[in-house]
Parts: C-alpha cells; sequence; structure tokens
C-alpha cells in the first residue's frame, strides 16, 4: 500500500461528493416529479439548479488544487437515490409520498452536509484556503436546503399525510 | 398499489434505521480495530455501546406500535459502511486512515440524524409520543457522537495527520 497523504484524502472525498452532486442532479427532477405538493416541486427543482452551482464550485474546487474533476463511485448516495426510488416504488402519489420524499432529500442533504463540512475542515487544513471558501458556500447551501424541507414537513405537509390517510 | 398510510411510512423507516443500526454494530469494532489514535479508538467502541442500546430502544418503539422489530435492507447504510471500508483499503493505518475513519462515521451519524429526526417529527404526526419519546433519545446521542468525533479531527487529529504526511 502506498503512502498517501491528507492531500490524496481531500482529493477523494472531493471525488466522491462530485459523483454525488451529478447523481444527484439525476435524481432531483424523478423526485419533483413524483411529488403531488407545488411546493415541495418547487424546492426540489430549486435545489436542482443550486446544485449545477454546486457542481461548478466542485470544478473550481479542483482546478485550484491542480486536478481535473473527476468522480468516484459513492456508494452511499447510490444507497441514498435508492430510497427515494423505494418510496416512489411503495407508496401512491400524494401527501404520504411527499412525506417520504421530503425524508429521502432530508437524509441526501445530510449526507452532504457531513462531505462538505469534512471537507472544508480539510482543506483548511492543508492550507487549501480557496477550497475552503468554495466549499463552505456549498455548506451553507445544503443546510439552507435541509432547513427549507424541514420547514414544509413541520407546516403542513406530515399533518396532511396524516389526515389523508385517516 | 395498496393505499398506505404514515403508519406504514413511519414504520418502513423504522425498519430502516434497525437494519442500519445492526449493520453499524457490526462496522464500528472493525473501524476501531483498524484506527491507530487511542482516543478514536474508544470513541469508536464508546458509540458501539450506545448502539446496543439504541436497538434495544427501537425495539420498544416497535413494541409500543404493536409490532415486532424488523429489519428491512437500507442501501444507504450498506454504502455509507463500504465508503469507511475503502478508506481502510486504501490507506495504510495511521493519522491520514485515522482522519479518513472519522469522517466516514460523521457520514454515518449525519444519516441517523436525519432519520430519527424524520422519525420524531412522524411520531408526533401520528399521536405516538411514547415512540417519538424514545427516538428523541436516540437522536440526541447520534448528535452527541458526531460532536465528539467532529473535537477528535478539529482538536488535533486532522493536523497529525497533515504533520504525518509533510
Amino acid at each position: 500500500m502506498a503512502t498517501k497523504t491528507m492531500n490524496d484524502l481531500l482529493m477523494a472525498t472531493m471525488q466522491d461528493v462530485y459523483y454525488a452532486e451529478r447523481q444527484i442532479l439525476k435524481a432531483l427532477p424523478k423526485l419533483a416529479k413524483a411529488s403531488e405538493n407545488e411546493e415541495l416541486k418547487n424546492a426540489l427543482m430549486h435545489h436542482r439548479e443550486e446544485t449545477e452551482g454546486q457542481v461548478e464550485r466542485l470544478q473550481k474546487a479542483f482546478e485550484a488544487l491542480g486536478k481535473r474533476a473527476r468522480g468516484k463511485t459513492c456508494e452511499a448516495i447510490n444507497g441514498l437515490v435508492e430510497e427515494g426510488d423505494e418510496v416512489v416504488e411503495e407508496f401512491e402519489q400524494g401527501p404520504v409520498r411527499d412525506a417520504g420524499i421530503v425524508a429521502c432529500a432530508q437524509a441526501v442533504e445530510h449526507y452532504e452536509m457531513a462531505r462538505y463540512g469534512t471537507i472544508v475542515a480539510w482543506a483548511k487544513a492543508v492550507g487549501a484556503e480557496d477550497v475552503a471558501r468554495l466549499m463552505q458556500e456549498t455548506l451553507d447551501e445544503e443546510k439552507k436546503a435541509d432547513s427549507t424541507l424541514n420547514q414544509l414537513a413541520q407546516r403542513g405537509l406530515n399533518q396532511q399525510a396524516v389526515k389523508k390517510a385517516a
């Protein structure tokens, strides 16, 4: 096993989220289409636009490290996307499915928050301040996206889902 | 497709985390063994003990809903555990691997925080206050575990990993 450095670990994790963001780009429109609630559809499509910017930001971060942007299969995001597919398969269109979609999207946000939090810390540790700054912007967006979904759920989506079933 | 209710969605998500916790029980000792830093080893093994209590709490929650505890394959946790295995395969024992292990464990904590947060909200929505209370206890533990790992990383593990590589 070759001795690898913190820069290698940072690079591997950036490749992991680069792959993840591109899977998310594909998954979000499918989830939006499967949703019934208009606010949820809009929130998912708005986050798709943000995700495009996040992919660009990652490309800039790779560039800042003198590397070409490249993805590396991330089994965690594959599993998270699959959980969203399962909700859509198992629950018919309506408020209960919508509650499930919000939860799956929040699980994806939490994954990204963990990963970007780590990348910011490591970028600072190796002195890549420009990378840290770019990734902090994305981290803030992910936190906001999670909070938007949380508000949607708490403000009525969960209660609608309970009423629907009653 | 049969019409399913919020209770079905809650049950499916509890089965998902029940499976996840049991995978985590198996993964934590492997990660602890692969770590070099004593504090990290201890933190991982301490969280293993907590996880045993979390499995029991889930069993009580299933019971409170009149169901037997049962797991349902959770592809997200399978992927997250796999990412931990990859770090161990790709990085030799030492500070850089330790930093990678902390990050993978934090990604797992974030997944659990998302899921338990959802479960608490849904349990409240369907009026299962006892389930909400039990799962809130676990949610608080997961947040604390994440924060402990964060402190470990910030307090020196990341810097050790950078120095090792220099």
